[in-house]
């Protein structure tokens, strides 16, 4: 069955991927087993990712798939998550990323339930996300119809190349009436990005509700807390 | 008192509705005494269910009740749940099902109160209700000073019979002025859809507050993620 | 200082004073000391009640204080809870009360704050509560300047009697822009009570958000809920 | 690199700053690291603050830095927290003040977002705030891109000058689209009044909901509640 050697590099793949999966529910992302971590090595393109249906309380690394980028099961005796296919699309085409992460969290849900963008409205958001979290346009019959996981990935990257959006500088995506994907240089930082996203989800929720019909922040205000987290200029951390 | 012979596969049964029962303060579905769990064995027709206003915190499998179809205690010294009479006629009324629960778990309830059917928005309810979760109408005069837990049920299968909706497929109502049931295939079913009952419960409200008036999702994407989950074509889980 | 001598009887009260104050935080009706329980001894018309300003987590039955009905210190060394006042008014002109709490829950506040009642919308309310929760008319500037815990007492009483109802049917109120005061039996039922209106205040705040307008429940509902569980023909629990 | 002795004195202080920083994420104020309390000694000038992106879990008292009140680190390896100009600001400015804490706390941040000031709806706020939490202007665009954090200090010193605002009777601000300061005597109280102020948000947010417009409490009651347990007058405590 196992067509590969499990290096130690991929064995510490997968180490690293339960140990981001097991994030999910700690930080309260996930309810049952209704979110998955992923992360690829891009020296091999190989991607360890969750089992499908599999309860968190009892994931071992044992469980941990690594599959290729084409889809094909390469290690492991459990069936990927089924969310597998999307994965995939958005390592093929965000080659800048290195882990992903999905989930149904409460509140960005709420917002892809809603098919509504989740604006940047403060510094929460700008410290992570370099503007607003897009939600993409509703997928079509025909897509659902088709190759559904794999088509979801596309419209995940239809949405940040018709916008333009960088999607190292906005890490994550509401999938409409679905919910939410967030991506980072790895699987934890794909967590990391997937916490964030919820609370800003929250927050912007509570925001409208006081004041609807905000507006974004001002364009100076996010460049300012975006950058001093992120690029050549960063100057916040050790 | 006791007037069957307790046989392994009762005395099974009602160690599973203790368990089931001991799940809703865990997922939080319950404060106090205010929930229910029970579950029936079809060979025999017989249903266990939890003792009427009984703590969680003390409570045993010597509590729970054994009752026939018929609401005769068979087995047990405590008084059966006050909902009793509501589960044995879903019991009678809809044979696919083998475990009912009751709760006022918050969001769920807060929809019942506001008479309305909960929309299906998006994939997290798909994924388990086929469609709206419905709200019944409110009951007469009669019906609430007549047999009111039977008529509580009657209602309930009335609601599905002239909406057209399958039990199975649908696995819960919201009951007008009061709150939910849930049922599944066993208790433990049973519990797990009054869980995602009341995450889509609270997700859908606040969708609701982001964009009132959304309307129900997509039909093709309702049916493609109900069904992968459901039914001879399913392909998620191991 | 200490005026009486403590009996078993007053010690036991002091305990269950004790028991029910540390009930607050566990049920998270609390912040810091922002509440109080106390219950009285209607044999000899003394009341024990939380000190003032002391920590729950440092706190011991050593530290519970002991009044008469005039309010006069007549065992502990601590002083009262600012609210005394309140509280003693309560139990003159309220003679079926046991015992009481105060807390700032924060859904229940948020609706005195709002300076409406809390109409029964479900069963939820109407297994505790015979009707609305009410919410007082705000304090005149003679009354707030005047004594003030005392008259905080006497717009609750006056709520009551202008309006009809009855303390032992709607064990609980909203004292306007301030928060709740529940009462029982004695502290503990009172405390119970002050769960269940935060909980009744949660729900028909989300019901209210999702039907504006809602209207109370149906009366016959009400009674139904009510009497099943209160007054001779009670029918719930064991 | 240590630029003075450390006494006693400015052990301990790192000691209650340590203690503080931990509190944060006890009360549930802070995500990740998106928080931070210091303390100043009035007698030497010196502040104690929490270090750059440092996780609280592995945080201990060696991380803990001191500034002088030009912002020279004088003890300590690490460096200090990236909102040290804005704390260095308000002590230099508000001579009263001891301690202070930022968080990015859920409520508080929502209404920071919304651009909009807290009123005073209840007792809850009355007992800590003497009026309303203010909200700052937007900065300009040349505050943002100068010294950033120095200009949030100057923003919140402002919002108090212009408008009246004792910081000893408010000891709290939102800074327009990013969050809340707040402060007190020492990091301790600081902390106290960070937990309030979320407490407060979170309400009033929902006070509002139920009914929009409620306008501020009335100002007897305001004054009560402050001075019962402010100034000369108090009477709330031991």
């Amino acid at each position: 069955m196992n067509q590969i050697e499990l290096t130690p590099v991929l064995q510490a793949l997968r180490e690293r991927v339960l140990k981001a999966n097991l994030d999910l529910p700690k930080y309260k992302l996930v309810t049952f087993t209704w979110g998955n971590v992923s992360e690829i090595d891009r020296e091999t393109g190989l991607v360890a990712i969750k089992p499908s249906g599999v309860e968190y309380d009892a994931m071992t690394v044992e469980d941990i798939v690594i599959v290729d980028l084409q889809g094909n099961r390469v290690y492991g005796s459990k069936k990927p998550s089924s969310d597998t296919a999307t994965h995939l699309e958005l390592y093929r085409q965000f080659p800048e990323i290195g882990g992903i992460v999905h989930t149904h969290s409460r509140h960005a849900t709420a917002w892809a339930q809603a098919g509504e963008d989740i604006l940047a409205l403060g510094t929460t958001q700008g410290d992570y996300f370099y503007g607003s979290v897009p939600c993409t346009r509703r997928m079509t019959p025909e897509e659902i119809a088709g190759e559904y996981e794999l088509e979801t990935g596309k419209v995940i990257v239809e949405t940040f190349r018709k916008r333009g959006i960088e999607p190292s500088m906005v890490p994550g995506v509401l999938v409409h009436s679905h919910g939410p994907f967030t991506w980072g240089k790895d699987g934890h930082d794909a967590v990391h990005n997937s916490v964030v996203l919820e609370e800003v989800a929250y927050m912007n929720f509570v925001s409208h509700q006081i004041r609807p019909n905000i507006g974004s922040m001002q364009q100076e205000l996010l460049d300012k807390h975006y950058l001093r987290k992120h690029g050549k200029n960063a100057y916040y951390g050790q």
